[in-house]
């Protein structure tokens, strides 16, 4: 379970997507919520941040992003992986009509409450951000696009503060990254360029 | 320097991108060319393979692109993690003006040849998406969004085959994930979901 989420600074929350994770993309309306899995996501600008998330026409997420106008991009762990799977190949709709719960309840998925109001937040996560989608017809419709604005941010500080990611000890909270078919690449550690002048590769 | 490109056929062509690596975008036209870095790219389609970009308005490679109504997207190494950031802090039309060489040859760079003429391919990367302009002047004008079709695909077979990553025994050419500021993380090891039926985590 999270301790009290830490906020990030607007200006940074695109470090919080910059390295690439699958996301859990949520959204709730009407009394109904749904959680889904998107590995097509990404910062889309700096301040005010936005994002842009592809979520296909058959989802339910997509159904309460249109209907609520907002929806909130959480960042799962490695420890969750199972989770993620399970929720990026599982309909919400279809659990809301045999069993009568939704995927929170079905997964006993603890949902946080944000700042904004935007949606549920997943527990367990390391990041957050609550966004407010800029409608664009054109992009929905095309192309599954969908772009918000970010406002506000979290992540949990074991993991990222001061606008870096820092893994070191805690290998369960490291980042999800999906190739295919529940196969994922888990994010590994840091390293810093140094600078480079032309021409020291030989080209100069 | 990098093997014959091995062709990845184009219905995997998203299984490049979708662990989100930090891309080097290329584009030629008339006689010039550039590279440039990016944090901000991912797929938005399966088939035809589509992805997304984001090209600040003050990058030169955009305006070729928009000439050519073509760009690349080479996926950088942690080998290349100095030239990466080189090339992402660098205006190449600085490069042109002042010193009369591109940042090609600047920085040493061998410009491959792809099979779609798109652009130039980044040597020594180990991904390339060869892409045709998806025209969206709103996109492009408002958020600085580029949409662009894969027209082929290529990886190296050391590290990308069958449609998987496979980095063990490779560490140098593990991608590159940016956070900020020249700060990266690198794609660690691959990891399987296992299924999970609903309630396994107590909800049910």
């Amino acid at each position: 379970m999270n301790e009290p989420l830490h906020s990030v600074p607007l200006e940074r929350a695109y470090r919080l997507l910059n390295p690439g994770p699958t996301v859990l993309v949520s959204a709730a309306h009407g009394g109904m919520r749904n959680v889904m899995a998107a590995a097509w996501a990404m910062p889309l600008d700096f301040e005010p941040p936005k994002v842009a998330v592809v979520l296909d026409k058959a989802t339910w997420t997509r159904e309460l992003v249109e209907a609520s106008g907002h929806f909130v991009l959480s960042v799962p762990t490695r420890a969750q992986i199972d989770l993620v799977q399970a929720l990026g190949t599982t309909s919400g709709k279809t659990f809301q009509e045999q069993e009568g719960r939704d995927k929170f309840t079905a997964f006993g998925i603890e949902a946080l409450e944000g700042r904004a109001n935007a949606g549920p937040l997943v527990d367990g996560c390391v990041a957050w951000l609550e966004c407010r989608l800029l409608r664009e017809p054109a992009n929905e419709q095309r192309y599954d696009l969908f772009l918000g604005e970010v406002l506000a941010a979290h992540a949990d500080p074991r993991v990222f503060s001061e606008g870096r990611w820092h893994f070191d000890g805690h290998d369960e909270l490291r980042t999800l990254h999906h190739v295919a078919g529940g196969h994922f690449l888990i994010i590994g550690d840091a390293q810093d360029a140094r600078p480079l002048a032309p021409g020291e590769l030989g080209g100069g």
